[in-house]
């Protein structure tokens, strides 16, 4: 079907039940006044008391101005708003919690936080989307600190969840140990990152980030947040291009744009190398290509190729696991269990498996047992 | 059921559903990428076909910050989330169309426009709700002035649409005219003040507002919002307390808090007088006690007694007959006509029936109907 023609014959695709039903002036008399009054009052005296008596447990506000829409770029709040009931409707058929789309019409990152920190009573987690780097570094942050609820930004943390656990099985398939690999990745936005910070978390000690401007590296003119990562990255001060960093690299990861990778750039990497080439919606260099060119793991962000490494793996299972215990935060203990469960799901990782098909419900389940398992011991949850 | 529990038990009353279902990477690609690109730069290029490809034209957002709960006070949003999911409900029981709440967690209300404000790509028609007299007079007006959808404080206005259709009928009970009869009017606050110009638009000449102050007259010293009203109002600059402004009234409004009016005071009343007594949960005088001094039209807040005046009347047909026009507003013309539609409604007026109830379904057809007509008549419509 025609995605326009879908969209108008759906009028949207989200609409609000009832989880209760109206049919008779009893039930008006619970639902409504004065029913309302009790639980009212008992928020009022505690406010946790929300998580019991309203949907604010199982709801998740799914928050963008629409600065950084895949694909489409600055297309702002109301234009996003398809993608956004699109998100809101994944979360509800993959983490069976329910979403709601917050378009908020603000492009200022001071103002677009202090519009969004005030929408926290009727949500149990925050779900941050297509918000343009480097401001949703400082959205994110701050939102955080305000709220006791998880502040997520899915493009950062989700992607970054969902590539750490497709390194973990590759490098398992190839026979390479976190600690040791040199990997190369491209694209210092949100996912690129998130993900190297992650991956440093989880045990990587040489990484090497490169953006437009080449390798990030001491000594070079920076915006603030690449000089943080040049600064955590790049242990040999190794100056230069793309070309330069996938040298004797072990694994490429690509979160940037479309055909930058050469056959003879996978060429030059260390032997049995893993690509994960996740631009979108084509790939820094195509599956086939990559293979052809001896990489001994290849991922992308293409559901037409096995290995597709997306944060669709992720962001389910972590709502829902947060959701759960009524969580704080989403910190980095808990998203390194996630990347564990996701990675784990898979019985024996192989060239053509690295990472689950997240239509697969049991890894929803995997993943939110582990985040909230996690954030119980990290003290990040309610209950 | 204890309230506590039925909440407890629902976790909520609200979910959100989808309109369609992904069983299918198919399904996939139409409600999320890429199928989401096509409508989203659709609205990119023009904002109107929010109305086509998303949610907008049948999602209600109800906005409050839970500073005038009925019955509870300023008990803020979070507390307020009960009440608001409970209206939520309603539109959707009544209305057949979607509401969400925004629990906006703000209680100046500078800072209260600045966020609500930035949420409206989302939503069709914004319902105020809960917010305190005065704040609630400047909220409306900076919203409606700024945003291009219907803002529509339903303390007011729905209340004020719903007191017009029952002051109709009572008057054609008792066989007096709008234009001839005198009102005495108690409860300055949001509804008063509403209801006060609503009758006034109708024809009402002879309108007399009380307040704790006593009678709104010129050379008081009043706040804006009352002083306003009293320039409206109070035609022959009458002074004195309620029972001074009732004596002689054809009709009376209550509008305020329980018990201030005596059986004398309706006895002081013109021939056949109309008693509306709709403080909330008691109302000014009982209804028994008013009919039993000789009220010839007795009208409360309650279930339990004739003639219901209630904004449940009113807004779900609003809502519907706005939405289903697309409207930028709901003017006083289209009000009006809500009015008329309810009153309308009840074939032949007596002592015991002057309103229909807000649970037949044809009230909130006839209502939508008169809404979206006289919308398009007076160009408030955009289709």
């Amino acid at each position: 079907m025609d995605p326009l023609e879908y969209h108008r014959k759906h009028q949207g695709k989200l609409r609000v039940e009832g989880t209760v039903s109206i049919d008779s002036l009893e039930d008006l008399g619970l639902a409504y006044t004065p029913g309302v009054a009790e639980p009212a009052r008992a928020i009022a005296d505690d406010a946790e008391k929300s998580y019991e008596y309203t949907a604010k447990g199982k709801m998740v506000g799914v928050v963008s101005n629409g600065s950084a829409v895949l694909g489409l770029g600055d297309i702002g709040a109301a234009a996003a708003a398809p993608v956004m009931e699109g998100k809101a409707l994944l979360i509800h058929e993959l983490a069976g919690v329910s979403a709601f789309p917050l378009l908020i019409d603000e492009q200022d990152p001071d103002a677009f936080i202090e519009a969004a920190a005030r929408l926290h009573p009727g949500f149990g987690f925050f779900l941050l989307e297509d918000i343009a780097s480097p401001d949703c570094f400082r959205i994110e942050d701050a939102l955080k600190e305000r709220l006791d609820i998880p502040v997520f930004h899915d493009d950062q943390h989700g992607a970054a969840v969902a590539v750490l656990a497709g390194v973990k099985n590759a490098l398992d398939v190839v026979g390479k140990d976190m600690t040791e690999v040199s990997i190369a990745l491209v694209g210092a936005g949100a996912a690129g990152t998130a993900a190297t910070k992650l991956l440093m978390e989880a045990g990587v000690e040489d990484i090497t980030v490169v953006d437009r401007s080449g390798i990030l590296a001491p000594g070079m003119d920076l915006l603030p947040h690449h000089r943080e990562l040049a600064d955590l990255t790049n242990p040999d001060g190794q100056q230069g291009d793309l070309a330069d960093a996938m040298q004797d690299a072990d694994v490429f990861i690509g979160l940037s744009t479309s055909g930058i990778v050469s056959q003879e750039m996978v060429r030059s990497m260390a032997e049995d190398p893993v690509v994960f080439a996740m631009a979108n919606p084509d790939p820094e260099i195509p599956y086939p290509d990559a293979r052809d060119a001896g990489a001994a793991v290849v991922g992308t962000g293409r559901s037409d190729f096995p290995n597709q490494i997306n944060n669709s793996l992720a962001f389910p299972g972590i709502v829902r696991g947060a959701l759960t215990c009524r969580a704080r935060e989403v910190n980095t203990e808990m998203q390194l269990a996630a990347a564990d469960a996701i990675a784990a799901q898979v019985d024996e990782p192989s060239p053509d498996q690295v990472v689950p098909s997240s239509l697969d419900p049991d890894l929803h389940d995997a993943v939110a047992d582990a985040v909230r398992n996690r954030g119980g011991e990290t003290g990040a949850c309610r209950v």
